[in-house]
């Protein structure tokens, strides 16, 4: 097969791109080659000015049923740290880059997938989509994934995922904060692209900034993040657009975005 | 105006003090000189034996719409790292003083309204108030309120309402865990004060006691804090009130507090 | 009373092993002699090869009423320091044995009932069940108790029921991520096994890696646990279980566990 695992594209005009996996009739396994070919094209989109916000989102019905299990078969210690780190370079990936990362989950998001789903600063799924860390039934817990979704879900939620294998719903994902938002099938396109346009009209700058400093400060005790944030507010305070955007509230007119 | 920004009372013979924002027509801006004016009132209320809870709440229709946006525009570096510094020790005092601080909000608790909120110990709401953290729209990121509101709400609400800048209602705030009880507009003094009078019977000294031991377990690895909270405990059990109040209970009568 | 403390027993054939609190007419207490019968019966059951889930529960109408006040009364500060450091001995011991161990709850679970229940990796509560730190009340601030409930439900939910002293229903329990399941009064015990016995249909080693992986990972700023857990992961990958796991799984069979 000559097509691309993943493939990106743009919605004209609006700062919004898409990192779509595409291989749907293999329920987008991630593969180690997956996997550096999304990490690549989430940096490649991270250096772009003209990108303000990434959707990943999945070709077919699942949305990814997570790591390539026939490349875990009979491999060594070597090989089977590789495919993880080349995972954790991805997760970390997402939230490095400096645009908001969205995930548009239909159908499963399971083990890696669901990881990759948690690894995303917002979440938008569809009515049927499902959530789970199967590893435990197949005897390879799903370790990695629960870096990712103890800080969503926190711990007895996401130790009864861990323990039992059991997916939830995209209900129960809401209503746990794993989820944003949940919507019927037939408009997850449409509400996802209009999330990422909301957020596409904010200043790139600030947004760059903002992201970046909240990964930051949920790291930190709250005095050490305190004193960082106090620092990167007064640093955001005299940017040009912030300066613009406090003008232009104060006369009651639209802001011009600069800043880069 | 001659009016002071913070205005202190108290709800004689319960223990209970009021600190009311006091700008109703400017929405109660959090100027530098407010937040200086709410530090040095908390730690009044701090330093008195007689005050055992807390009370924020505000004039008119509006919590607080957060900084003056006028006290930004156009100023140094320097000057605006000395505005943040300022609302970072007012926020930290609520948390400093010994007493219990609940905050009464109706209306809109925006930007660093909405981290005053966030960073009192408990949160009573009207069902009319509105919860958010709207800088990224005006090109200025709610960096020191995220702060407070990751803490209270974790990581992809918070990064939620960052990212679009939309507001909260109160029962949404309440399931997110950012306000602990939801009430009709006309009872929120009623149910604020009730909640308030229930704390401030409690002994002074335990509440203290506990209070600090909390934000100081909080922030430490699982082992550490119970090493630290054995030893708060056992130095708690000896004080003549847990005495007092042990005995009390065995002997199934009310108990009288000595300590301070 | 010559009765013990603790009762251990198992369900035959399952890997599901029973602690039981067994001093219904006294509510339970978790006396230092209690407690470090808990402590022993855990680590007893921690290095049995065929114990592959616990279950903690209790005898009569009430899971625990806390620690033995008329224990604490009258004591040195040495005492006092001795009964908190067995108690905080017992809730690591839960998490440290390498099974799983589920709470099963029902009547009152409070102060430092509350504390046990909170630190199991899963609470099976019956609609009748209700969980507080009612310390406050008596002067003895539920400082032990407060490290595992706060790292359950969060911040101000967590300060709520330690400034109060009131207790919280199941429903309200498994709404804030105390509980996993709320079941029918009758039919906690049935619901409590069923969850037990589809853990333990589970790898024991690979459940035994994963549990301690969870606590270990939990406690680490984002990145230190993604190094760890992707080592953790790679480790898990090549024992034999989860080679006959993968292998089962791409074979359409059921696996075989060997590890132990």
């Amino acid at each position: 097969m000559d097509q691309n695992f993943v493939e990106t594209t743009a919605l004209p005009d609006t700062g919004v791109a898409f990192l779509t996996l595409n291989r749907p009739e293999q329920r987008n396994p991630l593969s180690s080659e997956a996997m550096r070919d999304v990490t690549a094209a989430l940096r490649k989109l991270g250096d772009e000015d003209t990108t303000r916000v990434v959707v990943i989102r999945a070709a077919g019905p699942v949305f990814s049923a997570g790591h390539d299990l026939k490349e875990m078969i009979g491999r060594t210690l070597e090989d089977e740290q590789a495919i993880f780190d080349t995972c954790v370079e991805m997760m970390q990936a997402v939230q490095d880059i400096p645009q908001p990362v969205i995930a548009s989950v239909q159908g499963a998001a399971v083990a890696a997938g669901c990881q990759l789903a948690a690894s995303c600063d917002l979440v938008v799924a569809s009515a049927n989509a499902v959530f789970g860390t199967p590893g435990v039934k197949i005897g390879l817990f799903c370790s990695t994934p629960m870096v990712a979704l103890s800080r969503a879900i926190g711990r007895k939620r996401a130790l009864q995922m861990l323990l039992t294998g059991d997916t939830i719903d995209a209900e129960t994902a809401a209503d746990w904060g794993l989820v944003n938002v949940v919507v019927a099938a037939e408009k997850l396109a449409d509400e996802t692209n209009a999330l990422a346009r909301k957020i596409a009209k904010a200043s790139p700058l600030t947004v760059k900034i903002g992201k970046q400093a909240f990964y930051r400060q949920i790291e930190l005790p709250q005095g050490e993040a305190y004193a960082a944030m106090a620092e990167t507010m007064a640093a955001n305070a005299v940017t040009c657009d912030a300066q613009e955007g406090m003008q232009a509230f104060v006369e009651k007119r639209k802001p011009q975005w600069q800043g880069k």
